[in-house]
């Protein structure tokens, strides 16, 4: 039986009740009034809520470190930061992913968080302030405005790293798909437009490089991620900080996440600048154009069963159309497109969010982080899924390859060296109206033997550049 | 104790268990299985849990109507149809917001828990399908392809509405604020620079007005959304179903809902077609942009308090920065500018996603209903955000506005027609170089008396056409 | 020999050299210094300049019936606005299509050019500016912050009239098509795969009905850009006009362009507002997306000519690959394709642009009329060379569309009714796993004769919703 | 009196006649006939045209190695190149920038010109293409698919190089105005409020380090630039090519150039992706977005003269309003704006065209280089133009920022560790009920004197972290 459910906390705007059992207090529940907005609550991205830890601990070493916050504060406040960083209490990040204030709500909520499970620590109840203040000790020595873009940057790293895993995973799978597809001829494409031949395992290897060139990006963008702007406080400037801050935290913040960060040159820049994430938000999109691109080819390719390209088989993961029997959807690149034309959209808010910054700050980081942070987390469910429930399990028509390649009419232009081009443009020409193969045409007229055709017609021949054959 | 946790359901994949306790069956435990990608299931949009409901009770009842389906197998869909709408088994609807598939998942979702819901009435067990049936009896005479976009546009239709109510709700708050500011004289501003008088009250009807007319737009999109494809099944051409079914079923739904649907009149271009979603999130698009435009005025105008423009003050709703004490920020129009960039981002992704329809139907359509109504959502909480939290509350500083007016080099425009071009212009010149007033310097020149500078800058002389003063 | 070449023109920065032959002036001169950004000047635009002509001409008769223009500088205003009009001196409009100062340029280069014209017809030289002056005279009651925005909304009014005209041709050779190809029976697909029968002329009627549909949205549009604001004057309170004036000049307008134009009911909301270009913008979208995703399709379609989907022939316009003899390329499609990506571009500039406008109004409208102008003259070439370069000369293959369709397992969904959903499904499975035609397997089966499939599968009976067909 | 003023050219659709003064020829026409939509042609980008001319004679050269080419051709084709490069025909460069068929045109013209170019250096006649064939010796070993894309990198390269030229023109007028204004002591802002002291110098330093930063991130992308995929002909297998084509090329064309071309290695992937052009598209709209936050923040801060903050002073450029006598608006950060809106609706223009891509080539570049050209040619204008007409004339007004930072509550915050947070708290209130000063607030309470303050004011303390002052 319960005889007391609420605290009074006070902010200045006046007291106000806040439920007993939570780790957050009087800043949050404002922030909850103030922008019931999306529903979302920050604990939907984890990366954010270890970054914020971090970066709190690391701020209470330093303070430490430099006389300003005493042992037993300082230890139940990494003890604190530790807890959260292990999974505790990451439900009492509760305030909406878009809220105005540049983050001031969420660095709030971190600091009460993290002040009341320090207390408990220390043996107090939740609330008693007087024993440690969540601004006063928590966020001694900072401000959200160097906090908050601090712990984005930190998320943003953490979530790279596994974007970039989750690519690595896909690009695997279509290497071992190139592997596996490596003789397989077929008519390579331009325009939509029969072309000439390479193997179905050129067009997976394309897939893989691409994928490796973008993870090549990213890793890029990560390291501007890593320069922050710790110690910048209200505005770049520094006030009411020692000189020795800035060094000392970055240095703990490294130690502590494993992160490679520095110190800005320029803090009163590093304080307003959003350059970094503008820059990785274009990385991402860059991503997406080639996923969502991959995906079309696999859908071309996989067009039919009979009324299409059907060159390759996507495995069926689900019943497509009721009405239809028997029909199955290329429904896993179907999302992975639509993950796609998301993160393209994103990157626009992201641009809209960066230009509308103002002198010191730029007061829309909530949904630059939210933005990206979405993107970052949906393109990484969309990688491992495609490479679980779809590359993996592709087949090759190699029939339907063979034969598109023989009937090819483009098959002609590996013939120019032998018959010369006038004789493959009658060649071609006659193949298009009447209808039939191009090889028993050139044998018919005594151009070539079929000998000579199935020698210039292999496919280490035609898929890759070589010196003409010298027949005799 | 239970001795039996779940049931066995089977698809074309082949068998699968479904926990017991869901309403839903085997086709929606795949989509969870494929596609893992945003956590947010279509619950999250309550709107397209009653339309769907209300699209499949219509069906129920033309199918009822043509002698397809039984009464009793009628009656308990129906039931179930209410009840949903109701708000009953809302959590049922699971599958992630972004799925391939081109909405199947989510039709298959509303099929199982109806047909489950069904069955409880009629007295059976979840999944006893032989005696009644997700697809044969649920979905009796739909496909996916016309289902899903119709229960998109029900969606849409109900979301606009309750967005239109909330701008109107904004825009009532801004005819109060331009009422009480009616007789505030204050400089206009164009291109950030001093301009002409106007009044604060004439500054805050603007957007009363631009909401207003936003609105229109909204209701005019809402016509658009009003025609439906119900009847199209698989690509438009309404294969094996009756030519009375789409007059009989849109009859119906225009009926459940009080939605003026009607039937497309070219069913194979409105299958394929999401024209009428491009035109709603351009319009939500604008809406955005005006919003945003008003919150930037706002921030400008509460700009300060000491070194910014002043004129005029927003309500405090929470602390601002902890190490800048008493400091209060716009939160509010500043939460408002993010869902703006939001919403930006989101028509871009709408964009792309109809761009990619291809043929006979549009694939992505769950992407595009998934942006519209975070749009849709968004902005109607920020309307009603920034209405209550920031608006209501406003006030003018009116010292400040009035002096801005007096010291201000603009109000020499209104002088041309009395002390002519050439005189207003020296004036002018004299007033920026020495920092003094335009009044004073004209008084001094003896130009005009302070009486007749007091007649002629009347705010109602100032602020409107008129003829210009006789003096004698 | 010349003795002269330039005369000397005044403004506050000082004096400035004028080619003596150029009907602009000094402000026109200084705007060339400050801005040579794209080279592209205004005269591109032919339907700005007639615009700017209209409002000055308007302007001028106004002002005569007010007493406030003599007769004979009206007379000679009323000529030069006629003659430029008619063709006249459209490459004195030469300010660059980016510019700033919110159009003032672009008004100072109309006023001068239509001065120096005007004094022309006096007698007088160019310059002399003591006899008719261009901004005493030419721009008299009028600020830029009304005439510019109401030259853009004639503008864009004479350019949505020219693009709805290129649509509707562009529809006619659609709906051409439509009846050309009424009877030849198709598979449709969804999702990029094989769905139920349908014709192409189906198929091609669909692109009419999308383009018909755009064009009644870009009419509404139309009319909301018939609401102007001039006689707002420099922020709409009308300041130093006549309550006269803006009835009269709005009678004048709409007398000379025939453009129904109105006098907006808040001109101070009004000259701040570009929520109609944005409606535009929207629109214009909404039809390159249109555009696009049929272009795709003809691509789509008629891809190959062996190893694609092979069902039309788009015309040959020129030359594809130099590598590879004969290859024809759909060249038209493609360029419409990218005029579509060009002018969902601009639409993002035009969202920028009008976010950005700030109080009492929107200094970047060069922007956006650059962005819609370029905008509508291009998807307008891109209609009228799609129409008459490649929809008028495409061909179906007629033998190809017939051989899917028999050879295809879709066709399976028809005989539902027929042979029972069962039996379906198995004649579906052994369809796919032999590679033979549904039909020979229902014949084989004895489950229909061959007679009774050809009534089935008459095209009358596949295309539309009908009642079973009773077979004793 | 002319007796032939065209000549015949021939292609795979007939007879044509071209001018013949032309150097193009009948492909170039085919093009003009098919693409009439811009009416910009390619010559604009002059970039463009010299990086053709560099690619064909590294062509020509390495073909000569090969035996390829006889020594006469080369020579010839060599020498047009050469020519083209120093200005020679470029207005031979007719075709539209937007264009179907990926390209092909543009080689076509380059081709014909350049073999026109030669056969007149052989002293035979335009058209006499037996002697030397724009197809079978100008474009030898090579495809559209290679030396399109190549070209493109080319120039874009060059464009790279001239850009970041002229934002180093800018960075370095920043620099001056920094340096100009170190002691300028002014109150920072955040989200628009008053925050804390800093000074004027920090503030423009702010805006040098942006362009040095994005300077370096161009770079970067301009290394990703430099990976070609000449010799990769059709589809990126290099087919009719010998083995030693494609290095040789490359390193006559790294000669040629002097930029540092690799060739790529897997030019399947090469030839299909354009990973590159959207990383530099990225890169550009993240220069785009910081320009324009540059330029909002200099109309913000040069707002007034009376009513808006008024800390600095634009050089005026010329006359703004007609209406408004003496008003000077600011017109450069105006244009500047709307470029960078325009380079932002590029961005999606290019992010669209490159998600079209399809199997093995992107028919779409077209688009994306007319869209990556403009934004570079238009940002770089605008920077040259910011900086020359603009930042290099900006004036402090030092009364006014010295007046703002003495008349602010902010400076309270410097106070803390001296009076401590209650007592600031305190003092901050009654300034801001009262409208008094800070200063003469804390002077009058005792708390501190007023050579106190005046130590603790110093910029030097306030602008940078320190130890607080002990004062005894």
């Amino acid at each position: 039986m319960s005889i007391r459910t609420e605290r009074i906390e006070h902010d200045l705007l006046g007291d106000l009740p806040v439920p007993d059992e939570a780790y957050y207090g009087v800043h949050t529940l404002r922030a909850l009034q103030n922008f019931p907005i999306t529903g979302i609550p920050i604990s939907t991205y984890p990366n954010l809520v270890n970054a914020l830890a971090s970066v709190k601990e690391a701020a209470a070493l330093a303070n430490h470190d430099l006389g300003l916050l005493p042992d037993h504060k300082m230890k139940a406040i990494v003890q604190a930061c530790q807890a959260i960083r292990s999974g505790v209490a990451h439900d009492q990040f509760v305030v909406d992913v878009i809220q105005g204030g540049a983050g001031t709500s969420t660095n709030m909520n971190a600091n009460e968080v993290i002040a009341n499970l320090a207390l408990e620590y220390l043996g107090y109840g939740r609330g008693d302030y007087a024993a440690l203040h969540p601004n006063e000790d928590v966020n001694l020595g900072q401000s959200t405005n160097d906090v908050y873009p601090t712990a984005l940057k930190i998320a943003a790293y953490m979530g790279i790293v596994q974007l970039v895993h989750a690519m690595a995973v896909l690009r695997a799978s279509f290497e071992r798909k190139a592997e596996e597809f490596k003789n397989d001829l077929k008519m390579g494409r331009t325009q939509l437009q029969d072309a000439v031949p390479m193997t179905l395992g050129q067009e997976f290897s394309t897939f893989a490089v691409m994928l490796g060139e973008d993870e090549a990006r990213l890793i890029e963008a990560s390291t501007l991620i890593c320069e922050i702007n710790l110690g910048a406080t209200a505005i770049g400037t520094g006030i009411n900080t020692s000189p020795d801050y800035a060094p000392l935290v970055c240095r703990h913040l490294a130690g502590i996440t494993g992160i490679p960060v520095i110190t800005s040159p320029n803090l009163v820049e590093a304080t307003q600048d959003v350059g970094s994430f503008v820059q990785l938000s274009g990385v991402l999109k860059r991503v997406a154009v080639k996923l969502s691109k991959i995906c079309n080819d696999l859908r071309l390719l996989s067009s039919g069963p009979r009324a299409g390209f059907g060159e390759i088989n996507l495995p069926a993961v689900q019943a497509g159309s009721s009405i239809m029997p028997g029909k199955v959807n290329p429904v896993i690149p179907e999302v992975v497109n639509q993950i796609a034309f998301e993160v393209i959209g994103n990157d626009v808010t992201v641009t809209f969010a960066a230009e509308a910054g103002q002198l010191q700050l730029n007061a829309f980081e909530p949904v630059i982080a939210h933005s990206l942070f979405k993107s970052v987390a949906h393109l990484r469910a969309g990688c491992l899924t495609l490479a679980s429930k779809c590359v993996d399990g592709i087949t090759a028509n190699r029939e339907r390859l063979q034969a598109l390649v023989e009937n090819s009419i483009g098959i002609v232009t590996a013939l120019n060296p032998y018959i010369g081009y006038v004789n493959a443009t009658q060649v071609a020409q006659q193949a298009l109206i009447s209808g039939r193969g191009v090889a028993e045409i050139v044998v018919e007229r005594g151009l070539l033997t079929r000998a000579q055709l199935d020698e210039i017609l292999q496919p280490a021949m035609l898929t890759q550049p070589r010196q003409a054959i010298a027949f005799d």
